[in-house]
């Protein structure tokens, strides 16, 4: 039987890293790290500073593999995702098949918490379903963008009694969701917020969050709205990529 | 200048906490600890192991205050908190200035995230609007009892592009929310899922996550309802306490 780990590292900080994903990382004969190609070269030096900090050259093996390209440019995200998800689960397939001896240990190194907007346990089940390779799991919670944003800002995510959501950019474009003043948004490619100045809103905002590049935005949603559609402009043309999270409270 | 860090010690298992929670844990002088009441005693105890765990004895002080009382009878739920509040804060601002010297640091330890239904952030905004002492503070953000749940779930907190709600009990009681199929519900001393056997709804529970008392249940929430229910009312009794939370997932 075949062990995989599916370890939250936690959102940028090193020091993110919880004493439970220090003992996997350290129980691990491999890790499996998918390249994203060179605008991301940060994210992959990042992990590899991590199993610097935690392990003994030599005393594991790093197979890369090259991420499936997704196409972002289509309508149909959801099919989209859906045939990404496919070709992923080859990948993950073959990993454990071909480069997990009988017994061993393989982990997984997911940015944030492996529970919040990634994909990598539904990929996973898809490998079990096949029933190609057996393999057991376990996952290791971590310090998701959310909890690592609102950390650097002091704030709560909820209000007392009051429900909060958590959303993708593309649905705050869509409209304000239904029932809820707190909004967190995800994914966000096209600054959905700009949407929404008219609303008496207040925004939360960070990118690379717990990183060196760390930049933290909070204020009146229609006021600070600019500022933030332009540090954000800039910094994405200075590093190639930017990964960026907002806290939206209404009234 | 005192300093003031409040630091998410994760869901129950002490190896959730973060090394910024250990070398924050490290750095105090001081930590304030709320006693609630003999049926808390566990989790008091808990947060003791941690200290023996990361100090030696000796190398700090422990400051014992005694939590308010909270109207727990009374309809008007917002109120009642409002109240608790600003007698908490009385009590945060007897600890910052009397029990810790200039220069000197404190720690509140926090259960799960300090962002997620937790009032110490909004109780220290208050002690620092009141100008009495001055403080600065510091977040450290820890694995929530949502994430800690879903990874014992092995599970993901929201599907392939949609939304996810957090709420309470008292607000599931009212209705399904709008707008989500996937709500996460905290603080629920109803167990208010059993108003929403009607729905085509899985359900991801569990209590005490991460401690040794920890139980999981999962499965289509109209097979597996009456079991949490009698799970739940059967830990109750036997501890005297109860910490559960749930995923509601629907279609």
């Amino acid at each position: 039987m075949r062990k995989i780990y599916v370890i939250g590292i936690g959102a940028g900080d090193p020091d993110h890293l919880t004493l439970q994903a220090v003992k996997a990382l350290k129980a691990a004969d491999a890790f499996f790290i998918l390249e994203k190609g060179e605008v991301k070269a940060d994210l992959t030096g990042l992990r590899r500073d991590i199993l610097d900090a935690h392990r003994e050259p030599g005393s594991y093996r790093l197979v890369e593999g090259r991420d499936p390209e997704r196409d972002r440019e289509t309508s149909e995200y959801v099919r989209a995702v859906d045939d990404w998800r496919v070709r992923r689960a080859d990948l993950f397939e073959r990993f454990i098949a071909d480069d997990l001896g009988d017994g061993e240990c393989g982990a997984f190194l997911v940015w944030g918490d492996p529970a919040l907007y990634d994909s990598t346990l539904g990929v996973l089940e898809e490998v079990a379903a096949r029933g190609t390779v057996l393999f057991d799991h376990e996952v290791v919670p971590g310090i998701s963008s959310v909890s690592a944003l609102l950390a650097r800002h002091r704030t709560g995510l909820n209000r007392v009694a009051r429900p909060v959501q958590i959303t993708t950019g593309r649905r705050l474009a869509e409209g304000w969701p239904e029932g809820v003043d707190d909004v967190v948004v995800m994914l966000d490619a096209r600054t959905a917020f700009t949407r929404h100045l008219d609303q008496d809103a207040y925004i939360y905002w960070g990118a690379y969050v717990g990183t060196a590049d760390e930049i933290l935005v909070q204020g009146r949603l229609a006021e600070v709205s600019e500022r933030i559609e332009r540090l954000r402009a800039e910094a994405r043309e200075r590093k190639g990529w930017i990964m960026d999270t907002y806290l939206l409270r209404r009234g």
